[in-house]
């Protein structure tokens, strides 16, 4: 065997916020982090396209250099945090096919080419690992990928965006409506100015797709995760929720569901969902995220902390470089979980939870059969009914509030559209999911 | 390099409640645990000292030996779940030495001899790994020892002990006396016939000495735990706590200390603690068990499960199990860290937090300056007083309630022994430690 080696040379592709604190905890912690890794660990090139920007005290000038595929090759380990498909995918691959051991935050990517890259890895018996990429400081892959190796996921469900938890917690806290709590969520720098991909669930969806991935043990295509996003959750929805005792909070789902006489499928979506008031879920406040996973032997388990920023993306950068470089140090090979079997994606019209919806009426007698005659057509069975007081300006009417038992997508949109064709019904009906029983 | 191997033999020592479910998981899931880890898992043999009890439906009868030397000579992996010191140790070592890789469960045990055992897992080049020796299905010691390698931990608090958290919550949301909830625990099967390594605290420090080691990167040894148990905590205290806004509950802490002038030290304690009650700990409810993390770059992180029980402390096992089978596949060797450098137990005089104090006092003009003297000769500075009802008993008297800002252990003691010298101080005083600002 190779004697083990003294030091570790380290390239940073990418050197925004997050790339200039891991070159500041690797100069801060150097000694301790040798200690630990039983090498040095030497920040030997930071490749950027822009070499005459400012990168801050950590970064010495003359590592910086834009020639990115000459610093993959000179490294024996590549921390990748340009964000984006290109180049960082080419980069990660040059490096993962040379047999360099690779860490990398970029969701999308991991998101769009998963199988492509793990198999790179395995190929070259090397470590390609992400904690970064889903929930920020929160360990949750590894703990999905190897503490809960020998259990069955049932479900996950997870707080993973925290620009739109931010938004949602001030809006049930504070009566905001949405805009107001969006904009302030943007001056506190939450939010992006183009806040599309926080507030649109693009980029939840790619956390769920990744979540999916490891935890059902497949490779599920971002392309297939059903998503929708927080813009039309009004202050109305948040008080209708904490009428029946729930908050709403934007989760990323990734379920195993059994098929009768069939392989189980993944229903894997985002989506605006209640939650019981008393839930951990319901507990996670502001800009913070949290992970709720189901799991035959475990039961439930529920991680939780700082899903974004500069300090707390790097702790989950270096946690994935220091066990990945005492792997390079052991001498052996990684192994990074190859896709073991593939799970089919549910169809989403059949996914099945709960629904709460909301029916402005005519408020005489009569109405209330015919609308639970609707209900129970498609087979959506009535778990509760209440009414609302009616919104403004439909003062002939009332609201009819209903929370559905457990059905399929495909029968409550049906529901919904018969609803809408009833004389009696006002407006169009409004529903929104009801989850974590 | 060797072929890997198709199929590694598993042997299991001790088959009580959990070895009995890790024997079902084996059995149960074996084709999907072979697709994640690559290799077959084939349980060879079940050790027990009584050959002749029935170890339950998943267990055939001509593997059970009580041949433990010799079962443990045939396996590939072995898996530990006798508990107790010996022949517990020996066996491990045996194991570890001949270049087994080992899965225990075993706190008591690892607290007190985890060097010893991670040295020879170092020089054999296996692993040796016991996720379930600490809140049980949590995943705390993987991200701790993985995700968090790169990070500085400060802080981390735990609920590591079911029975003394559904003891402690009897008594805050039901009013529930110490002894009639301990009942109750033992009715529910929470607690054992002889609750006093739950209730004294003793399970509570192995899991503490554990979290010291791995957290602060250390063998923090067992003695050098400061223990309190809960059977002293009244439900007076417990009202006293929710006047002040607080929950009691039982923790085990290991926080990492700067001295002046010196290397940090470690504070690793297990006490009652009033905790905010809008703190996630104070949300953790039932025998659940919690661990709450501070590390300089990720924040706080805090995860939440299962602490005990058949199937979710299997589920543990087999994460452990899965992951280094995986390594076995792949044919590198493992790494345990080794503890990298060691850090200094903290004398406990001078270990430092907050205090809710009760002092029973004659009810006349004089005595609150008397009593706010003895804080401030010791240098406790007081952060708030309220004067609560008097004691049953005790009718000329009032109790005065005094949270103080921090302060040493060795102050406070002095404190509490001057007040109880005071001719207007009708009681001993009693005091709480205040954790989790």
């Amino acid at each position: 065997m190779a004697p083990s080696p003294t030091a570790l040379s380290v390239a940073l592709l990418g050197c925004g916020t997050v790339g200039q604190e891991v070159a500041r905890i690797l100069m801060e912690d150097a000694e301790e982090l040798a200690a630990r890794t039983g090498a040095r660990l030497d920040l030997v090139g930071v490749g950027v396209r822009d070499t005459s920007a400012d990168r801050g005290p950590h970064v010495s000038r003359d590592i910086v250099t834009a020639d990115l595929e000459g610093l993959v090759d000179r490294a024996d380990i590549v921390v990748e945090l340009m964000g984006g498909l290109e180049p960082a995918g080419s980069l990660i691959l040059r490096a993962l096919r040379a047999g360099k051991t690779v860490v990398s935050a970029n969701k999308a990517l991991i998101a769009a080419r998963l199988e492509e890259l793990s198999t790179a890895a395995t190929e070259s018996g090397v470590q390609f690992s992400y904690e970064a990429a889903v929930a920020g400081a929160i360990p949750i892959l590894r703990p999905i990928r190897d503490s809960l190796a020998g259990d069955r996921i049932t479900s996950i469900m997870g707080i993973v965006n925290g620009t739109t938890n931010y938004i949602l917690d001030m809006m049930t806290t504070h009566g905001s409506g949405f805009d107001d709590a969006l904009a302030r969520a943007q001056e506190l720098g939450y939010a992006e100015a183009d806040p599309t991909a926080d507030v649109g669930g693009g980029d939840a969806a790619a956390k769920a797709a990744i979540l999916a991935s490891l935890g059902l043990h497949t490779v599920f295509p971002l392309e297939a995760v059903h998503t929708e996003g927080i813009t039309e959750v009004t202050s109305r929805d948040i008080e209708a929720a904490r009428a029946s005792g729930h908050v709403i909070r934007f989760l990323a789902i990734a379920e195993r569901v059994a098929r009768e006489g069939g392989a189980d499928a993944a229903s894997v979506r985002v989506h605006p969902t209640l939650v019981p008031a008393d839930h951990p879920l319901a507990a996670v406040r502001g800009a913070f995220n949290a992970v709720y996973v189901t799991a035959d032997n475990a039961g439930e388990l529920m991680f939780m902390g700082q899903g974004a920023g500069g300090a707390p993306t790097a702790s989950a950068v270096m946690g994935d470089l220091v066990s990945a470089a005492r792997r390079v140090v052991a001498g052996g090979p990684g192994r990074t979980e190859a896709a073991a079997r593939s799970i089919e994606a549910l169809p989403f019209a059949e996914s099945r939870t709960r629904y709460a919806v909301a029916v402005v009426v005519e408020d005489r007698p009569g109405v209330l059969e015919q609308i639970a005659r609707v209900f129970s057509a498609h087979g959506q069975s009535i778990e509760s009914m209440s009414q609302g007081r009616a919104p403004e300006g439909a003062d002939a009417a009332a609201e009819l509030r209903i929370i559905t038992h457990e059905g399929a997508e495909g029968d409550l949109h049906a529901t919904v559209q018969d609803l809408a064709s009833l004389p009696s019904v006002i407006r169009k009906p409004t529903f929104m999911r009801v989850g974590a029983k």
